[in-house]
């Protein structure tokens, strides 16, 4: 049974957010996924929203661009926890879908996280982060995931000072 | 029977586009207000928007600030033309109310008005443009409209000619 | 006889503007474009937005960038509905163009549409909806084209449902 | 034993969330607030967070303005859900708040909520819906709340539509 | 015969340039100011700029605020130089003003000056820099203008070091 | 003799403003051209602003980019007109070049050009119109030009008739 | 002998930056301050700064508003450290300053501080460490100075400890 | 031993600020360079910070994007001189990079360097003039620079004056 539901306005967010479902999948959460729009499937958005505690959904997870209505308007919906994801737009980066998330009326609560790259995994994270205060095996595995982080800068860091500055540089060169 | 609908996100945006009413009076259409939100009364929103053809409504105009959901989620629910009014606030001047209501994704319609004061003129202004295609006397009564602005600005330059610009001046700081 | 007039101040901005076409004809509106400059060509704008009218012309669309005087020139001349597209430009994603359009002045209405691709295709479908108040067959096929793109969205949820997301993922990075 | 823990970069913003506090006590919701700062008292602010599961909070809020670092601070620290509520600022309205708590790098997760007024109720209402996961009163209160803001919508628009706009507006402004 | 010709799209606008007239005055140019709006008099203000060269005019300055297309439609009826004076706002502090005149297609040239209250004062200087090369005197005084301007640097530098900043700051709050 | 005098913060400005000079030729403006920094290079960019008039410049065009002080700094060594042109930069579409030379202090004026391709032309457009004034040869082939562009306008409207918007878009779109 | 100088643009920053002086005064560190324009009076500007090591100054601030280039201009005449103060505008709360002050090209490095009341304070705290580098009793001051604001934060926090929530705000309130 | 200390928040930052490494070493100042998160490696970052003057350190140099908050970070745990270079990113060109480094509360210092590549270089030297105060090789170095970079401005200057803009605009262009 999914704990998280993730929505989302479009079929070409799926690759925005890839690393929310990477790491959702790497913490052994169940999901679902679906595309479902805020304007174009009004209903089946609602439906969706409204049945998803009774299908074991704890926490959900909406991505939308440009005039970013979903997450709200799935809030409108639930009570249960929202997680918004801004995902850029040629808009000054995407604040356009920051802020038609973001600010959202006093009663009606979204979770906004990073446009860009660092929201699908921060969405993941925080998900995670409140599924944790109901199952404590959740709660050991952020714990050393934050250490997996933790150890990969300190690796990055011994790497520098064995290559120094100028090596170091032309591997991340080489990587893109 | 109402021809325009008039649908406020919060009761305090009523001032805030005190010409949208004032000038549909003037130009005698009749207009039906309620104040609904998108997030807060999302089913009394889609009822009101569902029905407001079998009432008469050809137009509706929306307005809201912050996430500015409600007119991309009342055009979401209708294919009559859906009228925006973005409501001022603390954030560059309104800039999350227009993107929310502007940056609709294909598909969905809405006619963004400007910030600010003249946003309740236009929209009324643009309703009546939009209503008299089908009656022309509201097309007479817009260009009348046209001619006394246009009497009114030569009015004015024949002040400023006659009185000099720091008689002028004083005049129009004691407006305030 | 065209319905609707498309009026672009550069002929850079038709591509940009391309589903705006499109739609109009797939839903069966004659239209007239033309390019003509608010500020290059002011005396051939003028003389188009007067006689428009006279040609059958119930709504203007016009499309500019920049400093986009045009959407607001051209409602200077005339009391039919005019819908502004904003053209993209480097400065903020096209905050010039939307600025230039939305902005008006109490007293002549613009119709702001989305910066972006999603500008031209909801210009169009905004000019439908005005001209479905007088020929409900554009009501019944704009209802139509809300329905296609309802199950547009249902397909590709169920395309998820069933493939997956990583699968998804690679159809949709494939597409670009 | 507080289940919500508040911290604030400065005592001035205590007002300026009241909204949080109100709504917590209204919910019932035991919480704990201090004022701490992420540069000022980096070593007490670090031990405060450190130290809040053990006096039983599950979710913690913090407040801040500027370059509003403490949200991500407190994260850096925990594995809790941590809510930022940007304040209020010259810049802007405060986008060097928002930026600073919303862009937080992949991995640390930060939920933001709006800038401005409805940022603290908001932020109580957000760890309310967490918290209504292990206590299911909580998700009750939270539906009532829900069912008594759409009656204060009704409420008003039912006095719109008894009095007309004029008179209303006249008791909108007369609030101020 | 008027030199400058100034023309204002709002009359409200004449006191935030009111340095303009006062500079003008100051340096002995005669100037002609009109209220004329781009759009709601394009006639009357087309009628103005085309017949200006014939009254003696050599340098157009035009103030407008919002979507302030009135420095560049007037530019596009006339090869003089035609200076732009952005109008403060509340979008922004005026940016939407700035964007509308600054941001002119090639071939129509407008030459833009500070939004604020400098505004109006360069736009006068700026006019008198041009007809300076026309008539030695005008070099004459903007060369004395300068030095009083300096003068008065440094006769404020001198209070500033005579009476310490204490004393100083106190005079300079006492001015508001 | 040089008219015009054109500084250049930076070398790599020259590509970036290419229109102005191939427009200074074409009116058979004699200019100047050189790289001055206003900060590398302040004393030889002071000494090149103070002898221009004894070069025989009438006018100054600097181009600058991010803290663009050179046209400001430029207009402090001279009463002559100074036109800035902010080059584009990475931050907002280079909004950092536009503020640094539009908002000058009253009293020394800059005169602004839009930022992207059309700076560099309306530059030398601007600088002939002031040149017309002293020689009307420059303003026959102002209007001259002007002309030029309302027939190219023409050609491109006549070319969307017959084509057209189908055949017109491939062939804008091969042009890139 | 003054070890700071400090530069304003303009008297009327001198109450903008009033914690830039009292922060000095309380470190007893001994600065001089004058009033000079990078526009109005270039050469004082120029001839201070070169002096200003023979006067024993080895750091100095410069602030300025708008078209903030004194900072950047003051560098490029010395080798010595300078720290920039932006002052608040109505442009997007001093937005114009920060760029013009931020963004310097390479070679001639500014130190930027915030916009606003903190800007003050934190130039002269970053003066003063840099001080400290030669002479370590400022070392020891500055560290006395973190430590006293620690205090002042706990003090705060155990205040609102004892008062709670509720009559800290007001008395946060009556402080205004 | 190392008189400065570059800290990063990400390793991907390294290329983005090559020119503050190749500076440092132009000049001859050791410099000691560390990955290390303000989130990721929190402990590991202030012990870093905590025991920099015992390695000899005397100025810092912190880089990070988005929600930078490691140049803040590092500055609430030293009284050394705190140095921020905001790295780009796709939000407004790095304008959350710049706000989150440059926004920092009274009472902790940070002094914020251009966001793009002059960031690194101004970084580098403006840490060598604070280390000029303590080592007047360092101060005849600047000097040099600063004449190099002079001589450099005067050669292209002379290549433009000789070759021309045309054949100068070619070899600019092959460059890239």
């Amino acid at each position: 049974m999914p704990e998280v539901g993730i929505i989302l306005g479009s079929d070409s967010d799926i690759p925005r957010i890839s690393d929310c479902f990477a790491i959702l999948e790497e913490f052994g959460v169940e999901f679902e996924a679906v595309v479902s729009s805020a304007h174009r499937t009004p209903e089946e958005t609602k439906a969706w929203v409204k049945d998803a505690p009774s299908r074991g959904i704890r926490v959900i997870i909406a991505a939308a661009g440009g005039a970013a209505h979903l997450p709200g308007v799935v809030s409108s919906y639930t009570v249960l926890p929202v997680i918004g994801i801004p995902i850029e737009t040629g808009v000054m980066g995407g604040l356009d879908s920051v802020l038609s998330i973001l600010q959202m009326p006093s009663g009606i609560p979204v979770a906004t996280m990073p446009v860009g790259r660092s929201g699908g995994a921060n969405a993941a994270l925080f998900a995670v982060s409140i599924l944790a205060l109901l199952d404590s095996g959740y709660a050991a595995k952020l714990a050393a995931y934050r250490e997996k982080m933790r150890a990969g800068v300190l690796e990055k860091n011994e790497k520098l000072r064995r290559q120094g500055y100028r090596a170091y540089m032309q591997s991340v060169e080489g990587r893109k």
